[in-house]
């Protein structure tokens, strides 16, 4: 089998395969990358982790994931500061242990507003702050911290930053350390976003671009409103284009949360995700190879 | 019973309640405004409920709803454009009907993208160039069109008009006749919303300020996510005291689409409105009376 050699398997699009299974449906359906998640690395231990990784001949896209900035200075603060030191670090380890190409990029979700409160404006500076403390660590560490602007039916409770300029605006306080994530589901609908893609690919921030569809109606859970790459209102050709028009040749996750695709066979999932990738985005890219 | 000058009960809010009950319970409230929905207008039919809401003593403050512009040329499109012309024709007799101080202003929700498409950029076009059929014939009727951005959680199937920046960016693009719609449900995420609010304030294109809440978990159905003013984690104080700075001086609408609210009493949900309009939003108000 064979998958386009830029597609990356975010390992969230099949959460219920463990850890092995999935370096090993990943690998053997062709990927060269994969994006995983801090949790499953935790559950066979940090050097394990990387040592599988080593071993599956996979790069690793990015590692999912730091952020949850938005409470207020206290001990709560503290931990998820710490937090989110343990996952630069583990950003370094495993892009050191993944194959050549791999990225040491850890995705940054901003966090809602504190529970109770209508502080929207304080959330945001609390998440600049944050970055602020932690910027210094990642460039020492050779990682870069990839603020992904979620979707704005997620500002109240998982995510303050809601465009792609937002995330710029905070990234360019900082260097190169901190970049953005171009993710298709957040970003489709801002009529800024074709400016903001230019605008973060001249400034050298585009960390990562992670692509899946939206499709109405909605589920009752929101946040698995995801689907495969073509089976939704999504113009990949607009916005695949105009990341690629930037230069960015990195790789390309496919993450999708949907309960269905969850639930379905692992080898299936993986295959189609392939196969999507192929079918929409794949013929914009002009960049075939990282 | 009072309720503050400026507020205005959107009959949505008590969607089961019959034409007549609506404005007897809103005018018994101490109201002195309300925002009317071209179907319960429809079923009394026009000139009766021109006649009703004369008698009633109450303002209104808009009708919705007009717009869905979005399909391409066709007799689908011709029919959509041609409602709207009755839609500016019902704006104008009711507002004549309406105690001084009545707004003639049409709400306008934008529309969907066409179903099988990802035609996203073709749909915008497509709603500035309905306006630009419509604009004539609402400025030679005194009306207003409001463009009402939606949360872009909708954009996929209800409006392609996502952010206020966007919505006047197409006002703009006429006369005084069409404006924009300032709903705190819809634009409260948004991170240039004070800038814009002060632009269109400055264009003196606010047609309408609508004010309810944003509570998470969202519900099964999103269409229902709102809430009482002060239930949930929308800035009221801040967002208000932009649009009052702007010099804003119309009526304020509530208008919640909620299940549970919909089932409550209505002289409850008309009570509760007016308190909750009295806490979260009155206080931020400089001009006391329309």
């Amino acid at each position: 089998m064979s998958a386009h050699p830029r597609l990356s398997l975010n390992q969230a699009t099949i959460k219920y395969a463990p850890f092995d299974e999935a370096l090993r449906l990943t690998a053997g359906a062709g990927y060269e990358s994969i994006g995983l998640w801090r949790e499953p690395v935790a559950d066979v231990g940090l050097a394990e982790a990387a040592r599988r990784l080593n071993d599956s001949g996979l790069r690793i896209s990015s590692l999912c994931r730091g952020g949850f900035f938005t409470l207020p200075e206290g001990p709560e603060r503290r931990a998820a500061i710490d937090e989110n030191r343990r996952a630069i670090e583990e950003t370094r380890v495993l892009a050191a242990a993944g194959a050549d190409g791999s990225a040491a990029v850890l995705v940054l979700v901003a966090g809602g507003i504190p529970a109770g409160t209508t502080d929207l404006a304080g959330s945001r500076e609390r998440v600049r702050d944050a970055i602020g403390e932690l910027a210094a660590e990642a460039r020492a560490a050779g990682v870069t911290l990839a603020i992904e602007p979620l979707h704005p039916m997620y500002a109240s409770d998982r995510a303050v930053v809601s465009t792609l300029d937002q995330a710029l605006d905070i990234a360019l306080q900082f260097g190169p350390e901190v970049g953005v994530v171009v993710d298709t589901f957040h970003i489709w609908w801002d009529p800024q976003v074709f400016a903001a893609i230019e605008r973060a690919g001249a400034a050298g921030r585009i960390a990562s671009y992670q692509v899946c569809d939206w499709a109405t109606p909605l589920p009752a859970d929101v946040l698995l409103a995801r689907h495969y790459p073509g089976d939704g209102v999504i113009d990949f050709s607009a916005l695949t284009r105009a990341v690629d028009a930037t230069g960015y040749a990195g790789d390309i996750e496919v993450e999708i949360f949907n309960e269905t695709i969850w639930d379905d066979a692992w080898p299936t999932v993986v295959a189609r995700t392939a196969s999507s990738f192929a079918d929409v985005v794949a013929p914009h890219l002009s960049v075939l190879t990282t």
